[in-house]
């Protein structure tokens, strides 16, 4: 058992409105010692893809045993599922529409429930439109209390949990070809190419017209030049120093990059 | 009593500057075991109805013994009171501006007094401009860790707490008249209609030129088609699915709203 | 000994992405029982000055003893150090960039330590661009934990850390001269005057083409008509009554104000 019990929330409900603030209301209800920790609830609006991103890059850096609640929704009230899922280093609660898979690609899933038990949502007749208050956040705070994840509903296949597709990483003869798979506050472009791949040589990128030396630091460029490095979460991308690499260099999600020697 | 102690807080200060940081340095001094959780403090500067309307629908999620502190303070520094008001459920630490009053109005005050003990402010002479860190973040902590609230000043009458005047939601023969009283984050149109009038009946509503037909969810349309709906505080909302109503449909707050039947 | 250990974070990696987020897991790791308080995470990216008088300003509202971490670090991966600094009202870990030179000119530094033990590293090979995570989180979270500040590094000359060279504020015959020191997200226009010069004065500010007059509250003028008055943070500031001074007034960080009499 874990103690004191912590639970991570992210999602795409903004600071503006009380949404996150609620869902906190309804933990504390459940278990006023609990510990909760944002990672953050400014994802893009229903966008799985960098929710998937977001969560995956962030739980490596947790206790084992958080539970992480993640809740970009799209789906509300449609037939998705929602599914609590054990895996090596603690716990995902989620709606089953991909956000989870980045998680469960680098430590496959040991256990998956849905969350058909109503004896832990909030109430017997849950909100067509608020799930995260409703049936995500009660779920997650008894199972960071210490329920386990069989009561909360009925086991599901592991292999039956949704994959989120996005254009994979392959390598060729000449080096990696890639894509941006995500684009920080700082504008900073992360690709889908493991930092792993051009460690301890001498490399470059290519994305539309431009080539980019690879190097170290920010600071190996001079200012407003750009630079491609491997970056905090491991992943190769490109930078501006001390500038924003997505508005000057006018790079978008998902545009194809290649990494080469030289 | 409560144990362990909850406190939350709801201000238009933004989270860009320190000021909601410094009152939790100021509760942290007073009680460093004091539990806080932030509602929001991205309350539109100065807008009172808008911080009424999400005090309202917070405070129900919380565990009963909660203290509310609210600071949406356009009058500070001028003769508004500072109050301290026990409820049913709880406890409100607020200008007497009308923020509080949403919650009054579905639980009726039990007591109310002016902050006038200057024993529980943070310093005997506050600053004329900061009182969220001055008067109002000591006496919720104070409140929230056991002093009774007689201590934190004078009894006033609670019929003398001051109400916020909205266009109110009324019957007619061909069904029900209200107007717009949020928009949130996502752009979700919610009326000041309540939810429990339209359930089982067969609904539309209109809005300018605009009829919509009453729906349970989002995803009972087609992707970009608007919905009515009863959203997830009760009140009926018009949604797009997937899109924001609010610039896709051009509605503004206070704009008229009438709900009928077929 | 502090008891509940108190940890404070300051930053500009705003609430988009799971830096904050993923911070927050390394000191939970560290210590599960730490309390953590956001002072804000929105500085503008890479203003150290903006920092420095964030800081500054919410330090003193603390109690003693806490851990006040604070990263705005456009030098990360150069040569610049990372230290932590003993006042005494606490502790500060930070870039040595100046950013806690605002605290230090307030509260001279005890003793300070350049950061130089990987034991108290996140990893023994700390990321280029993410010290925040690897070396400062980890290592004000030991602090705080009662890891004594000489144990996380080689001693250095206190006079050695970088300060911020900032106009000063100065004084001459018909009055006082100084700047806008800070713009928070109000509008109001913080000067680096500090109050104390105009209490109990009739004064006015002159900037630009304007003159003001120096009043005590923002109510003491009509809606919508500029006030000069001493702010919460106990400087000269330039306020519109629920208005917004900076936009309408057209006046800019850096630029020089005047106090005079009458």
């Amino acid at each position: 058992m874990i103690s004191p019990q912590l639970l991570t929330l992210l999602s795409d409900f903004g600071l503006s409105d009380i949404y996150v603030g609620v869902m906190k209301g309804v933990i504390a209800r459940i278990n006023p010692e609990m510990r909760v920790i944002d990672l953050t609830h400014q994802i893009p609006p229903q966008n799985i893809a960098a929710a998937r991103f977001c969560l995956m890059s962030a739980c490596p850096y947790f206790p084992d045993g958080t539970v992480h609640m993640a809740v970009v929704d799209p789906g509300v009230g449609s037939t998705r599922r929602a599914v609590a899922v054990e895996f090596a280093h603690g716990f995902l609660v989620a709606p089953d529409n991909g956000i989870i898979s980045g998680v469960l690609s680098q430590s496959r899933a040991i256990r998956a429930v849905e969350l058909t038990n109503p004896q832990y949502w909030r109430v017997p007749n849950p909100s067509y439109t608020f799930h995260g208050r409703d049936i995500f956040a009660p779920c997650a705070a008894h199972l960071a209390s210490g329920v386990p994840i069989k009561n909360l509903g009925r086991e599901i296949d592991i292999d039956s949990l949704v994959e989120l597709n996005l254009p994979k990483c392959c390598y060729i003869t000449t080096g990696a070809v890639g894509c941006i798979q995500y684009i920080d506050i700082f504008g900073n472009l992360i690709t889908n190419i493991p930092g792993s791949y051009v460690e301890g040589k001498t490399w470059h990128i290519v994305v539309g017209n431009l080539k980019i030396k690879g190097g170290a630091t920010y600071n190996s460029v001079p200012i407003d030049s750009a630079i491609a490095l491997v970056g905090s979460e491991g992943w190769v991308e490109i930078a501006i120093n001390r500038g924003n690499a997505q508005q000057q260099l006018n790079i978008q999600l998902a545009q194809t990059v290649e990494v080469g020697a030289g």
